[in-house]
């Protein structure tokens, strides 16, 4: 197998370091490392730096996917010692220090940094119940979203049927975390303020937006306080929340919610997630969440030169519990792991153990709504919103052109409640070319004077 | 069958215009009868107008959908006496005045106007050559090429062996218009400034991109001196121009033009429109290329309450050849059958018999260069570019917000070269979830001490 394992193009007496994953933790290894006298290759199955506390603005057509998105070479096209590979990793031989791919040679490395991420779990359902609720971890994820939503409303305009009218226009969205909360508060404006005049036929003021929770309350990583300004923030807007009702069925039709059936085109699954099943090939120190458990350091036990970062690792804060999956959190690790890998190559003396920060809390509800825990301070409303804002646009790495457009996607929401995104767009390689309509199409019942279609 | 006829929602005494597509030509129709005393129901299969000149741009990652795209539904909302559907019109029947649709009830009409516009013509090879040559008639087409030539040159980054290597850094243009003239352009600036320094194994300035242009010069429609200028443009860029060669085989990878084959990995189908398939419905006045023959107000010989517009009529100019493809020119036909329609509704007397007027030409070849015949004078180089470019957003619909977004677009391209959409995003519904790595995944000659996933 050895002659199978690559050590890409130039083979160098340099170290190799090998980081999976381009989003926030493998970027800032990365980027800690980009004067290192080493040859790092980054792999990613996507193109794109994805900045996913906005995926929520593109499922909702608030914001575009490259306002959120960045080619990730042209994040790193600067830095020599960085080579980007758009490809999936599939296993890790830690035996033989390799990364084996969806295609190509394997990748052999010195140090290896796992930074994969989470997925979107379904606690065992995933093959009956991912086809029919969607997760919203990607890009792809946020278009699929945003397509279903649009098409249901547009089914509904054309629909006779009373019920099923009243199922195309009922979005249910499970799970009362920060994603889920901010989704519904958006999808509820969306159909009421910036579609419902837009239709003749339906009033979307009446669509039926329901947020399930499972457990007794929104937002359970703030306080009961937040968690209640945000229920009535929602149901203010006209949104059914639904607390303390786990889901035990989901279909192409609907769902079932604490015994209860709810017709719906739409649901949207932003409840659970795991680790990605290659993080998994790492053994031993895997959680029942496919999250992997590390030392100090962020190495694996029993193999120093790999490294775990991000919603990928098992990390254990202050308060006992683990750490909150949040941007600031995995580049915070990022640039640690860097400073360990980057003294390790200097064999130099390793920074101090990692100690974990308590990350500031912010949650959006609707367009300019939302709560906060900053500093010890708790700030609700406008001002919490506008926190959340730029406080995250500030992160964005998208530069400035992105940044401006988001501002003015923003601020002509808040005037005017317009979105330019609505747009239902699916490439038509993967739709196939559109057939030609075939008189076995015809649905009249007698077709003897129908005009009929030329072969 | 008259009992599957919806008069739509409201069954009124006033009359029922139903217009087919939403295109430049149907939207110029609805607009001007805005204010007339009847029910319009403007059927369209997408849920969105598109500014089909732009559409190159988004092909080649300089603009995104949401700039060249705005949902019928906002364009129209203060028409109230406009309906918007979103579904497909598959069928005719002028004897019982209704259009069938792909789904759910037909819909009846007293005035028709069929403005379906035109679609790519594979010139009897539609079934062979489709899923390899793309289109460029839809937003879905342009995302689909934009994600085929990005990943064409991922792969190409990672490529081994040096025939493959090459051919995934190989692109071909068939047809010389102005969009495939356009597009070749923007694709050799795409790999050649925007991407070159963003890979590390290949160099995509010695990407290849060939023109492919089977009669004798590029532009037909324009001057020689036009068509050589652009010719000498694109190849200073180092595009290969292939003049008199006609396609004669497109497979997966690649295409054979006049005798020679060229192995690609994307290929873009520039060339060829013809009527869509509806508009053959309306029988006997058909050209062999699916356009319908109309009257001097536009309707069918022998039905005075159908009209047909836009890319699906054929209108002899007065140079004697058909009237060229145009927004400018479909926009013109709209305005006077609209004005026909409302005289009609009116018992007015009709307007005089319509005036074909000759358009100005223009053609953008690359980021700041273009040609132009305008008012009789000729214009080439950047003044050209200046005018094709600002001429077109004047009359784009979108809005102020969109306008601003393509201008900020362009100038930093004018500037940079940086294009910020270069994202591959395919809706992951359209996919489907990305599976879990099997074992069988594994590509090593020697399995036993390979880290296996849990199952």
């Amino acid at each position: 197998m050895n002659a199978q394992i690559s050590a890409g193009t130039n083979r160098t007496s340099r170290r190799r370091i090998v980081v999976i994953g381009a989003g926030f933790a493998g970027m800032a290894v990365v980027h800690a490392l980009r004067n290192s006298d080493a040859d790092i290759t980054l792999v990613d199955r996507n193109n794109h730096h994805l900045f996913q506390p906005f995926l929520f603005q593109v499922a909702t057509s608030i914001l575009e996917p490259a306002e959120i998105a960045t080619p990730i070479r042209s994040l790193l096209h600067e830095l020599s010692n960085v080579r980007v590979e758009m490809r999936e990793a599939t296993r890790i031989d830690l035996r033989r220090r390799a990364v084996l791919m969806n295609e190509g040679d394997p990748l052999a490395y010195d140090i290896l940094v796992v930074a994969t991420g989470a997925q979107t779990s379904y606690f065992g359902h995933e093959l009956e119940w991912s086809q029919h609720a969607l997760g919203l971890k990607s890009l792809g994820d946020a278009v699929a979203a945003r397509n279903r939503l649009l098409r249901a409303f547009e089914r509904a305009e054309l629909e006779p049927d009373p019920m099923k009218q009243a199922r195309d226009m009922t979005a249910v969205v499970v799970g009362g975390g920060p994603t889920g909360v901010a989704i519904t508060g958006t999808i509820s404006e969306l159909a009421q303020r910036t579609l419902a005049s837009d239709f003749r036929n339906i009033d979307l003021r009446k669509a039926r937006i329901v947020l399930v929770q499972a457990g007794p309350r929104l937002l359970p990583a703030f306080s009961e306080r937040h968690s209640a300004y945000a229920a009535r923030a929602l149901e203010a807007q006209g949104v059914e929340i639904k607390l303390g009702a786990p889901v035990t069925d989901v279909d192409a039709t609907g769902v079932t919610v604490g015994g209860e059936r709810i017709e719906a085109a739409t649901v949207l699954w932003c409840t659970g997630v795991e680790g990605v099943p290659v993080a998994r090939a790492l053994g031993a120190n895997v959680e029942p969440n496919g999250t992997v458990a590390v030392l100090n350091d962020f190495s694996v036990p029993g193999h120093p030169d790999c490294f775990v970062i991000g919603d990928a690792a098992h990390v254990v804060g202050r308060d006992g519990r683990p750490v909150p999956g949040l941007a600031s959190v995995a580049q915070h690790q990022g640039r640690y792991v860097g400073k360990v890998i980057a003294a390790r190559l200097a064999s130099a003396t390793p920074p101090k153990p990692y100690e974990t920060f308590t990350p500031s809390k912010l949650a959006t509800i609707s367009r300019h709504v939302g709560v906060a825990e900053f500093r010890g301070r708790s700030i609700t409303g406008y001002p919490a919103w506008l926190m959340w804002g730029l406080l995250h646009l500030r992160s964005l790495s998208g530069g400035g052109h992105a940044k401006f457009s988001i501002l003015a996607n923003w601020a002509r929401l808040l005037v005017t409640y317009r979105r330019s995104g609505r747009l239902i767009v699916e490439p038509s390689e993967l739709v196939g070319r559109r057939k030609r309509p075939e008189v076995a199409e015809d649905t009249s019942t007698e077709t003897s004077n129908v005009v009929v279609l030329r072969p």
